[in-house]
């Protein structure tokens, strides 16, 4: 693909943006400023990488409208540099081309279940009963739709996903591998030492445009909704607790655990392997740093990040209230080392 | 469902109480005191929501015979408010009905597997030589049953569900979709910088009465055998390590990881992503709360809670053990604040 | 098995030993000093153990050639006890024999697939277009092969494995039941307040010899290549980022969570549940302990444990900060304890 054609590419996309060098250029692929070679156009996005500008073996950089070019690069002015990378991966590579089944033979499908126009449904499917799916829908193989599921139209379900039965999925909603959907949350009543199980009587609802990955538990809630919001995206190994409210464009990265009756607002990121504890509020735009563990709410807006150090029981709780107090305990040493200094001083004696 | 119905029927299952109210009140759902509505009933069992009884737009409430009963709302009376709301449940959503497949002609089943009375197997799943499985077994699409694996009565296995060669399940268990029972542990042993992979020539086994969640990993013993005890309880993305012991009645919450070689006593509770080393014994009825770090023997009916604060080598040893004197720092920096404002009163020195 | 004949098959394995003691004695399986009954070979490779040698109910062990065995015990003695131990374990259980399927006729195998010599193809497997597949490979019940996968020789894939398009597998690899590799990164622009999805355009490469546990995802790079190095062992419910690189005989333990664009050198061990942050790199031989949160580079040989404590935003820093000082607040607590002490005795004066 020629540099003006990606250019152009990436404009109707919605990202504006003009040539800077030679329009015949060809590029076959995007890479960072460190792995790029001849042929493959980078993009500077991070200042701490600008030094890289000069070095990177890229034959062209997409780049913000005051960067300096230098010399030996053809480049792509645009205001948002990232988002323009993004449209030239698009432009040169395109999102994943699904394999065409139709409806396969091997697919079993209820003979109530109501399939939309122009069905994409691998073999080893199950489609259970009253189940209602929209139009341009992708199955890959070895899915299962438990009866009364509701999808919506141009959703992708990678292989063996499974959708427990009454679970409500949105348009344009990506599930990928292996990923459930709607199982039961832990809720039992203690009973004589056993447990009573408690019917996880719910449903699990994902909203338009989310994206799962793989290995994920989305419970159902044991009354009412669990909800993952618009727009939102999870990673890997992701568990959602039952009765969770998870606003719009969120995103959660890997191996994150989120308890039950959590309601967390849009746009929150929560890094890999934090964990939330059970009926808290999560504000929006909070961002949880990586492996955290959440004991109490979080405002809007706010960073945190962190977990409580070790020790067992009622030692710890004495242990984890002083360290609290640490940055004053410091203060307090100051404070203390400087009045005997200046006590010393004023009474005239010496170091023994 | 009128009261009185719902009262007789959660006496049935074995919680007695009485109507106080309104006989013939309509109910079609339990719910919390926050979000229960016109015709649902909903329960005070901690007492920390009891203000909530005033306010709450349900029509009717269980609570103990001591509670006092606002004058809007009908009531049931009993002794366990929390198991009455359960088998409240039970009585107006029952547990899910699953599809009925019989023996779907798209499984595939060795001719040496025994099947027992009422079976209602799936398409897609797969059940290999010399298995024996009980009456009254569903097992759903795309589930794999290995070379002679044991089955009993009245078992549920969702989709996927993976149960490698030999594993042994009880009577009554559940296991959730994805979930993988029976696959190796990580055991190699090291022979000129390569790893030699020790045979996994144990078992799994689950006894009676287990729920396992959604993308568990339950490995086999080396040698013998990994048990999951009659009762317990796992949610889901839990690993429990080759030859471990989960004693009965536990409960493990989301993304809990057990090492191999652990001692877990009874009714044991597992905070979400908690954490065992291996070869440790964790004593009956103790609590390890969520994302802790678990190093060492927990006695039984012991509380623990925690993870170890970050550093490398040497200095993390030095900060650990200062950060178990914190407490003690606090009480000598008090001694010493005392002891020099006392100083200096006596000798009459102003500050500075 | 005899003795004798036990002896020679470890050796034949690549294990030189002697017998000492009675050569006719019949040996059914391995196990621990603790748990070994008679009939039983077990062995000792930990000093620690070496007590139980004396009351162990074995027939035999495997011991050092200046071990002393005691009386009433049989012996192997081997330079390397647990290599030798591993060896025995082979001899007499070997490993997993898999069922036997051919190529079952309800495997879907797309027209232009091609797959090499000797196949053992399960029922309910996909095999998409232009996937390349090797000798003596076994793929259970369930697995899906996206377009353009390429898979070596020797290569067992437990049921329900699912692998992305252009993912590429070598020879001797194994990978068990519900793993994903080849899965999509989180990789998304922030446009307008959404999140525009980058296509992750890269593959996942899993060399030979790797061993892979159940629930792991293996993510795709978004250019070039994820790699699982040569050798390496990989346990349950693993995540590795995209575009990280693993090296070779590397050991990462269950619930392992490795962000994106890591470099992780060889023969590294990552304990359960550890955490790296993306753009790190990890050299040859460090050994990362269990639950540990990596946040910046790590040496070769190093060894690192730990997670930082809690607490919210700035407060957190000022108390990290503080936490490194601990050793040195004790320091300048008994410098303060001494010099008042001694301030006190020079001037004369006595507690109040």
């Amino acid at each position: 693909m020629k540099l003006a054609e990606l250019s152009e590419s990436i404009a109707t996309q919605g990202f504006p943006n003009t040539v800077d060098g030679d329009p015949d250029l060809q590029i076959h692929t995007v890479n960072t400023l460190g792995g790029a070679r001849a042929g493959e156009i980078s993009f500077l996005s991070n200042p701490k990488y600008r030094q890289q500008l000069q070095s990177t073996q890229a034959s062209a950089v997409i780049i913000t409208p005051e960067e300096v070019l230098p010399d030996h690069l053809s480049g792509l002015r645009s205001n948002d540099p990232y988002a323009a990378m993004t449209a030239a991966m698009i432009a040169i590579h395109g999102h994943r081309r699904h394999p065409a089944w139709g409806v396969h033979r091997q697919a079993v499908i209820a003979g109530s279940a109501k399939v939309g126009a122009n069905p994409n449904i691998g073999p080893h499917t199950t489609i259970c009963e009253q189940v209602v799916i929209g139009a341009n829908v992708t199955m890959y193989p070895g899915c299962f739709i438990g009866d009364h599921v509701q999808i919506g139209d141009d959703v992708v379900l990678y292989p063996n996903v499974v959708v427990y039965d009454h679970t409500r999925i949105g348009d344009r909603v990506t599930v990928h591998a292996n990923t459930v959907a709607g199982g039961d949350g832990l809720g039992y009543a203690p009973v004589n030492g056993k447990w009573l199980k408690i019917p996880q009587a719910g449903r699990t609802v994902i909203e338009d445009d989310v994206e799962i990955g793989v290995c994920c538990a989305l419970e159902r809630a044991t009354l009412g909704e669990t909800r993952i919001g618009r727009g939102s995206k999870l990673s890997d190994l992701v568990v959602i607790g039952h009765g969770t409210q998870v606003g719009e464009s969120c995103m959660f990265v890997a191996q994150v655990g989120v308890a039950g009756s959590v309601n967390i607002g849009d746009r929150v990121t929560l890094g890999g392997q934090a964990g939330i504890s059970g009926h808290l509020s999560i504000g929006d735009d909070a961002l949880v740093g990586p492996k955290s563990a959440v004991w109490s709410d979080v405002e809007a807006n706010a960073q945190y990040q962190g977990t409580p150090p070790a020790t067992h029981g009622y030692e710890f709780r004495r242990q984890a209230a002083s360290f609290r107090r640490l940055p004053q305990f410091g203060k307090r040493l100051r404070a203390l080392e400087r009045k005997l200094a200046q006590l010393r001083r004023q009474l005239g004696v010496d170091d023994e």
